[in-house]
């Protein structure tokens, strides 16, 4: 069994943000040797997500006023007790338990085994500083 | 390490539906000959699921009703952005988000290692036209 | 390859509640002797989650009052049709979908490969009963 580990780093310059890390994914396939196996891509912080879903912006801009709406963004204590402890961002440990922290993804003949559509996104939600990635690929 | 590829196909006559593909899913651990291992099975499109939980009709409606509260169908460009595109299905690719992706379930002994009542459930969205679920099995 | 299987038992004393199982997980990932590969640890019944976020009681406190708002534990068989059977946990279904049933995470020289704050917990949303957690190590 071959196995090959990569990080990424990522600073969005927005509160909110997604990021389309599809090429990176397919460089770590490539970069592993493996034919056939699995790749596991996943937030390495718990206020960022990483999701697979349709690369356009239309899109994206509905997903962060939908996420706004189930789980708004509110620096007070009086609406999340996380933010007595002087953290501002419950909001966005919601945000990211709807979008999800992994995906797993088959690899078939060297290549992810992707649909039509599916590209493989970071999502970011309490931004403006340096969050990592895990890439983990494993298969013959 | 033994893998395994196979690829199913759907044509929900409906927007949404649920539609128990547990049997396929066990078919195919049997067809790859894996006795200790993971199976991967995801929906290859982004308005569609993957997701376990229980073969119970009423529980279904209840499913298609919260989600429809939760993300409303609403093909007008006014509430989402993403039908200004000429696509109609925004409050799809949302819906698919809360219910997942994808699931990956352990093979021990040769067979699906599950607890009592869980069950694998293609989720449709936007139906009324064929897409494909992949099931990834590898292990030894 | 290698393969490890590990099952636990939680009895949560409320309908609701979070339980950090990480010192388990890394139990069972020494105890496979696995150095790099995946774990896969999920909840095996459908009205209970595994997941991975911060051990900050505040926020546990916060998700359990947001998911109330999201799906309202209502044991009338008004609101649910699931609550017709019998059964008055049709909440707890919908809530396990919005945390998850599984986790999948990479191993990296011999340990669990984590971001500074990650933690995995089980989530219970119909407890007072006891159900089982499997862990599946695979890897070399």
């Amino acid at each position: 069994m071959k196995s090959h580990t990569k990080y990424l780093t990522f600073n969005i310059p927005a509160r909110m943000g997604f990021e389309n890390i599809t090429p990176q994914v397919e460089q770590a396939v490539r970069d592993s040797g493996v034919r056939e196996g699995l790749v596991l891509v996943n937030a390495m912080h718990i206020t960022a997500s990483v999701f697979i879903n349709d690369n356009e912006s239309g899109l994206h801009h509905d997903y962060q006023k939908w996420l706004e709406q189930l789980a708004p963004f509110d620096p007070s204590p009086t609406r999340y007790q996380h933010n007595r402890t002087g953290e501002d961002n419950a909001d966005a440990h919601m945000k990211r338990q709807i979008m999800g922290r992994e995906v797993v993804i088959a690899i078939t003949n060297g290549k992810l085994d992707f649909g039509p559509w599916e590209q493989i996104f970071y999502g970011e939600f309490d931004g403006w500083r340096a969050k990592r990635v895990l890439i983990k690929v494993i298969g013959e």
